[in-house]
């Protein structure tokens, strides 16, 4: 059974995930979390030691978002090319998904953390080194199947597509013109397919 | 003939470019300005109104080390592709750089002021917007004089190299693994090569 603190610790990262996302962790306040939750600082510190912990709790939560989005999405497909396509279908709409519209927040806490929050650092590396592993995977299937070309390199075609995301949404963002999401993802997708054997 | 006042704003604005840089705007506090530079917050605030006006003459500072650097060794050369190959070459060791060593000032104020700070963000978006727009004419120029494939899809290759390169510093930076640097700029390599007509 779920306690009510828990629940009250699960409102508190649900309330505050976007929040951290969009504006990172050193701007994020107290302020904005009592602002946001309707809580007292009482309740919130009550439920979380500081704002490190519901920082690094929020960045959990984005992350199992984002992951479970794509996941759900792939597993509806059959073949890996199929599968990798999710990406840039999920990332050229980015804006319209809530967990998305701060950004992605591995980039954003990547950005944030490295040189001044170790702990957040440590789990945007754990994220990018998720996401990698996980390409990698897919890839070194669909090549044992014949899906995939065999000389596929695969430590590139992971640094590139990770990069196209980043550098799309950062640039589209930042600019608010969507020529640099649009571009990359065009290019995306046809570097995913030409993986074809 | 530069004023004692221009001096010291000078002085100030060199010593906590690269602070700004690696920590960001809001983890920047007087109190770094203060060990940093040596002077008291009454000679600090009295060159500058407030830390805003630091923090955007910081960044002009350091997206100008960027652009002057990689603008002194493309004179030295004299065709398009070998000129757009500083970029690769610049970016996989940007570590020995020092306005580099706390990041790309672009990605890193982009990720920073998009949802935060407005002045910073319109100064991030300048800068894309200059970057992009300075390999724009370069690749048309390579295309007018035959140098380049005529089908060159311009936005499509921007996007892509900026992207590359932003997503290799990020990801090598947050994880300490050369391999997402060396990787992306091996692909950027041989992509400004295969623009050759």
């Amino acid at each position: 059974m779920i306690s009510k603190a828990d629940r009250t610790k699960q409102f508190i990262i649900e309330k505050m995930a976007p929040i951290f996302n969009r504006k990172g962790y050193a701007s994020t306040s107290l302020n904005d979390m009592i602002t946001a939750t309707g809580l007292t600082k009482g309740s919130i510190y009550g439920n979380f030691e500081n704002k490190d912990e519901v920082a690094l709790a929020a960045f959990d939560y984005n992350f199992q978002c984002v992951v479970s989005h794509i996941r759900n999405k792939m597993e509806a497909r059959s073949s890996i090319i199929d599968k990798l396509l999710v990406y840039p279908e999920t990332y050229r709409n980015y804006l319209q998904l809530p967990f998305l519209q701060g950004g992605c927040p591995v980039l954003n806490t990547a950005i944030e953390a490295d040189d001044t929050h170790p702990q957040l650092n440590a789990k945007a590396a754990s994220a990018i080194q998720f996401w990698r592993g996980s390409m990698e995977r897919q890839l070194k299937e669909g090549i044992a199947s014949g899906e995939i070309k065999s000389d596929t390199n695969i430590d590139e075609v992971c640094t590139v597509i990770m990069s196209l995301i980043q550098g799309g949404v950062m640039q589209t963002k930042v600019t608010g013109n969507a020529i640099a999401l649009n571009s990359g993802m065009d290019y995306l997708e046809r570097l995913l397919k030409n993986l074809k054997q």
